[in-house]
């Protein structure tokens, strides 16, 4: 099964690339945008056959290495 | 409006941290799992009435700055 894990850091918290980002766009000529958040996403392929273990493992995964708890949050996508 | 754009690499572009993450997760005893892919995005907000010319927008944003054409591939989706 593949599992989807988006991370993305919990609100209030500075992204001070997802700001540069943003600045080059204004200087490039991109007046319209407002605001730009950036994600991490990691789609993982699990060898088990029921959609909750593969959930459960992906949760597991996010938990102990693929987000930091204490600055982001994450969700959980079976994708197939 | 609110355009999402994902990139990531191209196929056979090797990703050095995916596998090293790939690695750390099977060392942590996660050894089902097969494949990880390493995506990032982006939620562009975009002063712009229309869907089409938002769309338009972050097309130019990712040709010219959010993605590498050389190595990477990028999708766009209207989120709202």
């Amino acid at each position: 099964m593949k599992v989807r894990v988006e991370v993305r850091l919990k609100p209030g918290v500075l992204d001070p690339a997802a700001a540069t980002i943003l600045r080059s766009l204004h200087r490039l000529g991109f007046d319209d945008v407002q605001d730009l958040v950036q994600v991490r996403a990691f789609e993982v392929d699990i060898a088990k056959v029921r959609p909750e273990d593969a959930l459960a493992d992906a949760r597991a995964m996010a938990d102990q290495l693929l987000a930091n708890p204490v600055i982001e949050t994450y969700r959980l996508d079976l994708v197939e």
